[in-house]
């Protein structure tokens, strides 16, 4: 087997590890939230890596009807005390991150934290906290793995385990939704851009 | 006066003309078209430079409570046949422009083009063109002036004065639009982004 | 186990498939031209969910100090022959990407297509197809699994399981361009934005 | 003469007034900043409509050949302290950008503020200041004009004065660049993005 798929095996393990780790409470939480925003705002905060794997799961919301946007485009309405946040951030502590949900947690808007740090500046924030660990918080069950795959290296470098885990965790989410909701794919494509 | 200051005025000079230039009757239909859209979408079209015009057009369209999107960010629904398109490209050739605005046609949305050339592909799939000159278009009655300051520089680049000038008309169309809706400055705050 | 965590297994196991499944002849070939690249640029292409898996692995790129750059931002300088492209599209049909794929062989750059289909219009523009299934492709094998979880629904809807497994393949190119390169992710933590 | 037309014709007068107020000593320092940046890099900071006019002069200073980066966007490497920062804000308070300007003061890069307001947030972080008037600045000279034209609507809502400023006086400094450093047109047309 290839380095490449050695390592896949390596860090789809790893994903698993921390998606199983989630608490199902925090689950259900964010969950509800999603269902009771009705025609409410979702608003989804991240930068870098993080900031994608939002824009993914905000795409895959509006596929199933939400009213979701994403801060730093161009079409982010502003926030009202109904709204939901949702903020993305492994380290807890980007400051573009804190600061905006500083700002709807004033204006008093719902601010998950989807993090690996539940005592981050961030979920100081945050009126519920979803805790995905990232690599330093699982790095005691895999680290022998790893040291005998990688030697010095470390093949989910900086966030990397945190931001695939957040991918593929609230992907499950939206399978939830999906079955909660009552709508099929063919609901979803039909809000699938067609003009790219 | 410094070289800037002597340039931003034959510059503004030049965005004058463009605008007096466009048609009025084009301008009418472009305002009827966005008036007549109501809770219908309109998708903005653009790249580069004409891109970041057309993205600032779209949020004070948001500002005035329009059902507005922008081509290439995260939350672009699907287009319907009521819709609205407007694209932008001065030189109407953008590839991933005109390949939008294909698809666009197709679907049967109606599509504006804002371009200096009204015989481009781009116009060829719109059903309204607007057009705002460019340099090429200009240069016979500015250019003298122009060798004087600029020798053999060209002090309005590339797509400069079409870009410029769209996003100074298109500032105006959003006054005519808050006449004519009765909006105020103070309706358009309220929609503005409070979390950035 | 909650549905969540039930589904994400099944998630993980269809990417694990799909990974193993990629032809470890395209692999190679892939991490070549990425070395090979040297100081030349690397434009990445996609839209939606693929254009943010695209930029998760350019932001990587960047870390490991290559010259990379995505279409549709700002700053997307001009194609050479020597550049090296990676355009990202499951469907292989998405117009744009297969317009700018069109105009980057035209040039003379390296085109990879990362797809799930090896007889796509963008395929048919690039010089080397990595194949990485989607859902379609590898339905038969996990369809009764499946079935019994979701009875109707599809856990992972559209392209999800291509840009999950995108996703994962990418970042396990990344682990081994590590690997080969001799960084380290303190020598990525060095090229990390620091001012978000 | 068409609504359109005549707030046109206002708004340039308005942005004319604008430039010429700006600092001549201002305009030096931002433009000697910019031309000893040399290989170090250029990071533009705004958001909204000013984040649009920030992205707009990054591609004019690319096609320059300025080692430029956006803030937002995938590819933005660390900050050094020979790096220049360009924050524009009209209000100066814009909690991202003033959270990014900070940070940027503490690493020691030097930063330039664009902005209406020399004694907000913003400008305590800037290294210079750039004071490009806005609306309410100007607002005594052109009220009575505004008054006849509008009635009670504001032909230049929010921040339009300030943002259509320094858009064209941005691009004014590209013209004055392009002198400085002998560039014609044809050197920065090597450098736009041609797979778009």
């Amino acid at each position: 087997m290839s380095f490449v798929k050695e390592v896949s095996k390596w860090i789809l393990s790893g994903i698993n590890g921390v998606i199983q780790s989630v608490e199902e409470g925090e689950i259900e939480e964010m969950i509800s939230m999603l269902t009771e925003a009705g025609k409410n705002k979702i608003l989804i905060l991240g930068t870098g890596r993080s900031g994608f794997v939002g824009r993914a799961f905000a795409l895959r919301l509006m596929h199933l009807g939400f009213n979701v946007y994403v801060s730093g485009e161009t079409i982010t309405p502003s926030l009202s005390p109904e709204d939901v946040v949702i903020a993305i951030s492994g380290s807890g502590v980007t400051r573009t991150v804190v600061a905006q949900a500083e700002v709807a947690k004033e204006i008093g808007s719902k601010v998950i934290a989807v993090t690996s740090h539940p005592d981050s500046p961030l979920a100081k924030y945050a009126d519920r906290v979803v805790v995905v660990k990232g690599r330093s918080k699982i790095d005691g069950e895999i680290d022998y793995e790893r040291r005998q795959i990688m030697g010095e290296y470390d093949p989910a470098p900086l966030g990397t385990m945190f931001e695939l885990s957040a991918m593929v965790f609230m992907d499950c989410i939206i399978a939830d939704l999906m079955r909660r909701l009552g709508k099929s794919e063919i609901d979803m494509r039909k809000r699938h851009a067609n003009a790219e």
